[in-house]
């Protein structure tokens, strides 16, 4: 016999997705947190069927943590936010999907992260963590600036920062550059010198480069000149970026990603004292677009 | 009846293994060129095995353009110059190579091509196409500057050029950079806009980059900004070699590569008038290295 489902029987899921992992969520009408889950690497981009695996992954846990039957996956409604999906061909590949959900609504990870941050239909985010970019959703019309992924763009990203660190430390080992004190660091964190660094670094994905950001980091607090000049070339263009968001007309900017806490205070200061707290995390605001375009 | 083989009987074989192809020539002692044979890529950075068929591969088309049978395979004495080996890991997979010749002499292809330039066991070398760098052997005793690959370095190579013009072609799309004519002539070449640009560069090679040099060469002959500053930079670049290369003792430096005809004029002028004409292909400094090493 079928069942009409009450509003009791809706829940809710929020799916996050990028090159490192996946986040899931489950909630229910009434906003509250029932269960979470991680799965693998979720960019289209480095592979759709990955992707898709580890959303489905992601929810089976999520499902698990809350208590609920795996055959609940068929009666979720979908909030699913994906690095690459503005890329259109990866859109229409993963929206295109014979999805086990009840609904999905699909949009990029920059939007969920968006509206998670600002728990409204409107606002900005500048985001540092691996790569870089800032975004900003309002009256329906999203702007993206930078996620151009590395190497191309991503300036001040971790994976920017590192390979411009390693471009310098070679250059100082040539004696082209100037020396820098994040030449000794790299040199003791690879145990390696000169050109052995690109031995070391020959398949490294954009996440080993990130790591030395750290590097640069550190060594700008040191007042080393090169660590600055990185820095503050990533940070001039975080600031631009912030500059061009508040023209689209947004109310309310933050700054997110793992190196955005560190990085406040590299911006220019009247970019800095504008910016709010993320009110919370993008699995949140993928369920908060699931809601609104399925008017539940 | 075994044969004692006399001075005819000698033959020498010069290979210069690179990214895209391996060029192969045979010569006899009196210095002749008797045949030349191209195979494939030969950079065992990006395979060995590859790397090993493309020399055998081009040996074989070198017999047959000299008329000599393939059994001479194993009478050839070879000079072998290879990118990829100035990493110690790769040279000596590549010197325990069970070969298939008399004897084979390896080297790095800066050193060949080096020794090619100049018909003499001392010079330097500047070197700019897809990648660059810069070389010189004077006492026995070999300077490499750069040589790090793409995207670590390479500074004013083809690669860097190709990914500096994209990095400034997105800014410029984005509004966070100015514009620039080089957007237009690269939108038409890949008949892309902005992000779409990524899309289509997703999977590219550093040779894929390259590509887009001519169009910093052609935007900075109008003075355009940017490809000025790009130009700029990286001319800079080899000059700073060149002087320091002179440092060593070297009496001959030549500039060779795809782009160094037209590289020229933006150099240092105490730099680019002491330039001289290079005098024979890598081909020929592998078997100048053969001859010195055999002693025959």
């Amino acid at each position: 016999m079928a069942t009409v489902p009450t509003h009791d029987d809706v829940f809710f899921l929020g799916i996050d997705g990028g090159g490192s992992k996946c986040r899931a969520s489950i909630y229910n009408t009434r906003d509250q947190l029932l269960g979470t889950g991680i799965g693998g690497p979720a960019n289209p981009f480095h592979g759709v069927q990955r992707t898709l695996d580890s959303i489905v992954a992601a929810t089976e846990l999520a499902l698990a943590d809350a208590g609920l039957p795996i055959e609940m996956k068929s009666r979720l409604i979908a909030g699913v936010g994906l690095a690459g999906v503005n890329l259109p061909s990866l859109f229409s590949v993963i929206n295109n999907w014979k999805h086990p959900f009840s609904n999905m609504y699909l949009t990029t990870d920059l939007h969920i992260a968006c509206l998670g941050a600002h728990k409204q239909n409107e606002g900005a985010v500048l985001v540092a963590g691996t790569g870089s970019c800032g975004y900003s959703w309002v009256n329906g019309q999203a702007t993206i600036l930078g996620a151009h992924g590395f190497p191309f763009g991503d300036q001040c990203s971790g994976a920017w920062m590192g390979l411009e660190a390693i471009k310098a430390v070679l250059l100082a080992s040539d004696g082209l550059g100037p020396d820098t004190i994040i030449r000794e660091w790299m040199e003791e964190t690879l145990q390696a010198k000169g050109v052995m660094i690109v031995d070391k670094m020959a398949n490294a994905k954009s996440s080993d480069y990130a790591k030395f950001a750290i590097l640069v980091l550190n060594g700008a607090e040191q007042q080393d000149a090169v660590a600055l000049r990185i820095l503050e070339e990533g940070a001039a263009y975080m600031s631009d970026m912030a500059n061009m968001l508040w023209q689209t007309g947004v109310t309310r900017m933050s700054f997110i990603g793992g190196l955005s806490h560190r990085l406040v205070p590299w911006l220019e200061a009247s970019v800095a004292s504008r910016l709010s707290e993320p009110l919370a995390q993008p699995e949140y605001g993928a369920v908060f677009y699931a809601r609104q375009q399925s008017g539940l």
